[in-house]
């Protein structure tokens, strides 16, 4: 078990590196792509934690968790959509709710992060192409979500799409634990095993149009019912041995 | 105006360029980022054309033209989607028809190319971060787009996101032409004044929620009625004064 993070040192280098209790270590390249210690190392304190990843693709599975379907049937074929790369947003960062979006909602997610090229994967390909996971946060204006039929702002608007602190290696694709607490209270809980579909059949089956490559992260879906955020409030999503994503809400 | 290129040198060194008749003179950066001739000059028929941008976010607009609406109502709120970066393909490499999609089109499109950073730009702000346009090939695999609800695979699948050859400037937004051609006979065209939300008032649009970067694209919309894709084909997509876009259809 490791944890990787990205990070910005105190003269503005920005650096992958690996998160060794308080210190983090700089790394020459992302983990995935076979980094290796610079030497640099800092207190975590003197660092400014970036988003872990910096994907080429981010997919997104809708409606995957049997509490978040409230008696609706399971979608078939799944129901997947992309985030842009525009609406990442770093660890700490303000969550901004647009001025005439309406309600937003959090949903905190299991996300994966890709360790290997992944084309028409098979199951086992897939499991075996995962590098770790992380948290995140698929910020979701619903009022547009209904009415723009794609979702391409609802879901990717700017700082919606949120991820981190660390990108956790080692664990079991089905005993991942996701909490998300909204100012300090539990407002989303599910572990992995609880996914309709599972970690490597969402990786299998969407390498088989899309190929992934190292650094690409999927978000597995959001369990429950998220409420609605009002700025002031923090939103913290925590999963097994990755941290806790932590961001406010601020008005647009 | 000018026409701007990405191409891979003989010996792999790929390079922003600015294309005069038949030579290449390479750039030092795209040249939306200020890029400067290098004094590095080649034949065009000696290097390889690639993708003539690398964007952060790619947007689509639908339901673009009265003549692809077909009687449908104008769409209110404009429907827009994203294709990944994943599906990027170069001009003249292979459109990769998935095995399992059935009935996959193309949809020739007038592409914009962002020059300057807009993030709630005024109608005047997005007209003056255009940098220039482009030829788009919007593959869409139809049953996919029906059944999956959001349009992930139907419009993102490898090789769906064509664009090139060249990004041409200087254009006046309301008159630039665009023809598909499917084995060289026409399958689609319009000028782009026939398009229902005009191309500032889309880059005004996409900015108010998304901030777009100097190398973003936005598909503006196809008009007509494309006709299905068989291997072998050969799809043509033209722009005023940006070359054709040629691409062969090939089993995936």
């Amino acid at each position: 078990m490791a944890n990787y993070v990205r990070f910005r040192d105190a003269a503005g280098g920005e650096h992958y590196g690996q998160l060794d209790g308080a210190t983090v270590s700089a790394l020459s390249a992302a983990p995935w792509l076979g980094g290796v210690a610079t030497g640099f190392t800092a207190a975590l304190d003197a660092v400014t934690l970036l988003a872990p990843a910096e994907p080429r693709t981010i997919v997104c599975v809708g409606l995957n968790y049997a509490s978040h379907l409230q008696g609706r049937p399971v979608p078939d074929p799944p129901t997947l959509f992309f985030k842009p790369l525009a609406s990442i947003a770093n660890p700490g960062e303000g969550i901004v709710l647009p001025p005439d979006a309406g309600r937003v909602d959090p949903e905190g997610e299991i996300v994966v992060v890709i360790g290997k090229r992944l084309s028409r994967a098979s199951r086992e390909e897939a499991l075996a192409g995962i590098f770790g996971y992380t948290a995140g946060n698929d910020v979701s204006a619903r009022a547009w979500q209904r009415a723009d039929g794609q979702w391409w702002r609802a879901k990717g608007s700017d700082t919606f799409g949120l991820f981190g602190p660390t990108v956790v290696t080692g664990l079991a694709y089905d005993q991942i634990e996701l909490t998300t607490r909204v100012n300090g209270v539990q407002a989303q809980h599910a572990k992995s095993d609880e996914l309709i579909r599972d970690i490597p059949e969402i990786v299998r089956y969407i390498s088989q149009t899309i190929t992934l490559v190292p650094g690409d992260i999927i978000y597995t879906g959001t369990p429950g019912e998220p409420q609605a955020l009002n700025p002031g409030d923090i939103v913290e999503v925590e999963i097994t041995g990755a941290g806790i994503l932590s961001n406010p809400v601020v008005a647009g």
